[in-house]
């Protein structure tokens, strides 16, 4: 089925190959792509986007003696294909198998784990400086999309790699896209550039020659000359922007002409200083469906090849923010949302229909997004600022210093909080009740089912200083149980009343709670259950009355335990010297790999079924 | 003695004056600001540097109508002279008294809360944009320093800003400066624009040719007709750093010349979409001492103003620090160390003058550093990352992403942390225990004294992993308490032996245990002293011993309570099940402002005494 593919078990295997036989090679990758993850779900668009880069770049370089640094790292798929895994591919993003991202316990071939937007050039920099410092020899190349590379981090690494001139090579994959569709100034200069080009400009006069005229005449064999005399040649265009930092810009350069990105490779390998090469490419290229829409196709679940039709999934929790955010507007004209570069993954595509001037796509930018809006919040706004926990790491001192310090009335939406899934180490939402927990003047909450989200979002209008909302990844959920009346600051809710032991839960959790407590049912065990809804404050009215009722107090979170909600209700047990029983269930402080949700709690310890035997153990 | 300042109480006396009477405004005030911070201390060199730039500013704009962001704002002593405030000088960065940074609660003309580098464009795009959303009308104003724009957030906000196209003026204000001196491609990009500046060379040729006419002939008449053509014309050099993110350049710009200042500000107001203003000025301008050496006058104590003799100080440990990693250097060739433009404030400016080749200042760039230095590491190299403990804030999710999950032997040597003093909220490296705390994968300690933070950073030399040292701003102190031996990895010590209570102290506060325990002598009371060297991983072995033989615990850090030391030690004994009276000692969760140290202390309850008085209570 895949004649050339078949060939492929390393990178060696591409060195051999002629150029025609690495475009057949490309086309089968293509098809085992789109196979592949048709049956497992994951990032799909950006890998077919990547194909003939990937393959010239093994052509050209020595993996892993040289080094090609992936940024993020979705876009590893044709790498990982042509290092030896393929055969894995059955497994891609499952609990214990193959990873959707670079990992170094991988591959050799794998030069760094990434997964988070923008490191690439820190890391391949890295390399580079050590590599001179030990005086050894080999290549090493940053691969970055032009999303990414719009990242504050990203920048800061160009403007030391400019000053520092080692010899190195960033590639500019320029797709104009991120997940969805790029923002910035920068972006717009690249654009700029690609329609201004005059090799493309004749690119396209020659070709357009070509089609209207018949092969082997005159015509057609100047026409094949002037071709062959423009690609593959270092024709620099302008770019001021890369050449100012002190990077020499090549481009732009055809990035499914396997010819022109080998000959480009091959004299970027022997250039003195760093250089960048402006690669454009078609993210989903080959697979229509991709194509017409490659942010729907960017992360996928299992889908239907022939039509190219994806599961309809019920609405998402971050849907529902982003409607009831739509609401809130309506009745609040201060209402503005802010984006790193997620409008559909957070929702707020929907609100940037209806409020387009109220609606701010930063860019791959968490600092400048958190500061930001609390620039807008200054001058009387309310703005809500949608995150993934993870990405919010990165402004983490855009929350202390500007959001906080200043005490401004900034919502942070937390968007894929606790254990994401598929995207597993980098992406799971595990830190931000620990690293929340201790900055002062910030409200905290996490709500038990989405109506209840909704709700906290009507009380975060209620407060003049800075919130947070932390909600699974994943589709709305109603658990129908309790109170949906209108929430107070720091109030938590008694949902079942047992004895001997109070289960206290926050968020996500508080549906765990409910169905260990079903199990525990056919043990005649009843613990009581508190949807406790904010990290911060507590409600200490509530925790007097339960920690001198019960002789059991749980905690149960979706957060590293160190530092978090359980630690926050140890605090207040300390503080008060209460002598109770108290356990913390929570996440490890490990790493969780990738696997479903299920899965990773079961493995744990914080599925229903684990947190029914450690109550039923006490 | 000051007849020009003594006129000035607010911006509206600046209107009336002439040009000629902001000049000799402009003498006043360095004369006041070198007297005023020779009593106080203080930063001076660089509000020596924007006398001028300030003044003309406030001539133009109407603060607080129009708003004006002061990047860092370590540089808005003369903002605070013009805006009512120049009585309160004497109480400079005292407790109680005038904070060296803008601060919203002392004064409306303070538009936003700063301290730290990179944000003020962000903030000022916030603002520009809230104003159109509410038909408002003035102008937006960003002062921010060359270094500081090299920071990751303020390249994302200038990417932003060009998308947006907002009347918004960003002043570049190049003194070819951070703290130290300024690296990196864009500020050898900026050099290379002054030094080719035609208007400047032209300029300077006028100049020369007046100097040695005499005034008033034909020859003089012409050259300062020349002069004024050129001064105050908008004529725009080219710098497409800037002007491809889609923001228009001018300059460069005399930072000392007011005429210029004002023609240009007043051009600039009317400008619409975003224009930015590259202003030269120097650092120290007008007291020669500092003139000379502004690295030295950047941040300085008391000193006297007519030798220019700054107080000897005893040697800092960020000095140990320094000379510690060389002797390192010496015995280990894979030992390089990394800054982000901290080198004197670290102490890694000594390592740089003896391996030059094993150093790297990356600039204002913390996120980079983190990265970068996990580069180096995966390539066989050990490297030493110094740097203050509230700027890694801003490289959180590296040392998570980039260190931590791919385990990379990256040791982080924090400086100011626990209480920094004078620089107040922003600078306080109050959370680093905490937001540490919940990583897997790192080895967080903190010596008890000068001598055992060189036998940790021995000990990081052992461990393969990510380590992470913090000590406290200030002067090298030893103890002579308890052992000097190597140490092991989680191992405490017992350095006082008494009954009932023991203090497990950590760092720094091992010297207040001490001292606490002194005064408590005089009452009889002797608790056992415990110097707990690592926050992770805890002395299992000695706890459980502990615990089980007194009847009070208590911990005390220089860290915010929640989520830090005590919290782990809280977990330790929860988990455990161990009855135990427990008290936590450490800072309180709010922001703490600025003031000495020792009146810090004694505010919040971690003075000796305090601490001594809590133990006798319980």
């Amino acid at each position: 089925m895949y004649k050339y593919l078949n060939k492929v078990n390393s990178p060696k295997d591409i060195k051999a190959m002629s150029v025609e036989e690495m475009d057949l090679l490309a086309k089968d990758i293509r098809k085992f792509l789109v196979k592949s993850v048709s049956n497992t779900g994951g990032h799909l668009a950006s890998n077919l986007g990547v194909v003939e880069l990937t393959l010239a770049l093994h052509k050209v370089f020595d993996s892993p003696e040289d080094k090609i640094v992936w940024d993020v790292g979705h876009q590893s798929y044709v790498h990982k294909i042509v290092t030896g895994r393929k055969n894995d591919f059955t497994s891609l993003r499952q609990f214990n198998g193959l990873s959707g991202f670079p990992k170094e316990n991988e591959s050799p071939h794998d030069i760094f784990d990434t997964g988070h937007s923008s490191t690439s050039i820190s890391v391949a920099t890295g390399i580079a400086c050590a590599r001179d410092i030990k005086n050894e020899d080999y290549s090493v190349i940053s691969v970055i999309g032009d999303g990414s590379i719009t990242g504050g981090m990203a920048l800061e690494a160009l403007n030391h790699l400019g000053y520092v001139k080692k010899n190195m090579i960033v590639i500019l994959n320029d797709n104009e896209m991120s997940i969805d569709k790029n923002v910035g100034g920068m972006s717009r200069h690249l654009s700029s550039i690609i329609s201004n080009s005059t090799v493309n400009k004749v690119k396209d006069e020659v070709e357009k020659l070509l089609s209207i005229t018949s092969t082997g005449n005159a015509i057609s064999k100047t026409a094949n000359k002037v071709k062959d005399s423009i690609i593959g040649k270092f024709i620099p265009q302008e770019c001021a922007l890369f050449d100012s930092l002190g990077i020499k810009y090549y481009g732009p350069i055809d990035g499914h002409n396997t010819k022109e990105l080998i000959d480009i490779l091959i004299k970027a390998k022997n250039k003195k200083g760093p250089v960048l090469l402006h690669v454009i490419t078609k993210k989903g290229k080959g697979y229509k469906f991709a194509e017409e829409k490659p942010d729907k196709y960017h992360g996928v679940s299992k889908f239907d090849i022939r039509t190219g039709v994806l599961p309809s999934s019920n609405k998402s929790i971050s849907c529902a923010v982003g409607e009831k955010l739509i609401d809130m507007a309506k009745k609040n004209e201060n209402i503005v949302a802010i984006t790193a570069a997620m409008p559909s993954g957070t929702g707020l595509n929907l609100f940037e229909k209806v409020y387009p001037n109220r609606y701010y796509d930063v860019g791959i930018a968490e600092q400048h997004a958190a500061t930001f809006s609390a620039g807008l919040a200054k001058n009387g706004l309310k703005p809500y600022f949608a995150v993934y926990s993870s990405f919010l790491q990165r402004a983490y001192d855009q929350v202390i210093h500007d959001i906080c310090i200043t005490n401004k009335p900034v919502t942070l939406l937390i968007d894929r909080a606790g254990i994401v899934g598929n995207d597993g180490e980098t992406h799971h939402g595990m830190f931000d009740l620990s690293y929340l927990n201790s900055v002062p003047n910030i409200t905290v909450m996490a709500p038990k089912d989405t109506r209840e989200l909704e709700l906290m979002m009507d009380l975060s209008l209620d407060i003049n200083a800075p919130v947070a909302i932390r909600y699974p990844r994943g589709n709305s959920y109603y658990l129908n149980k309790g109170s949906y009346e209108n929430i107070n600051i720091g109030q938590y809710e008694v949902l079942e009343e047992g004895k001997d032991t109070v289960i206290l839960a926050i968020g996500n959790m508080v549906k765990h709670a409910l169905e260990a407590s079903e199990i525990l049912l056919n043990e005649d065990i009843k613990p009581t259950i508190v949807n406790a809804r904010f990290l911060k404050p507590i409600d200490e009215t509530l925790l007097h009355k339960l920690v001198k009722e019960y002789k059991n107090i749980v905690t149960i979170e979706d957060n590293i335990i160190t530092g978090g909600f359980g630690s926050r209700i140890n605090q207040f047990i300390i503080d008060n010297g209460y002598d109770v029983k108290v356990t913390n269930i929570g996440l490890p402080e490990t790493f969780i790999p990738h696997g479903s949700p299920n899965e990773i709690y079961d493995s744990i310890g914080l599925s229903p079924n684990c947190i029914a035997d450690k109550i039923k153990s006490l």
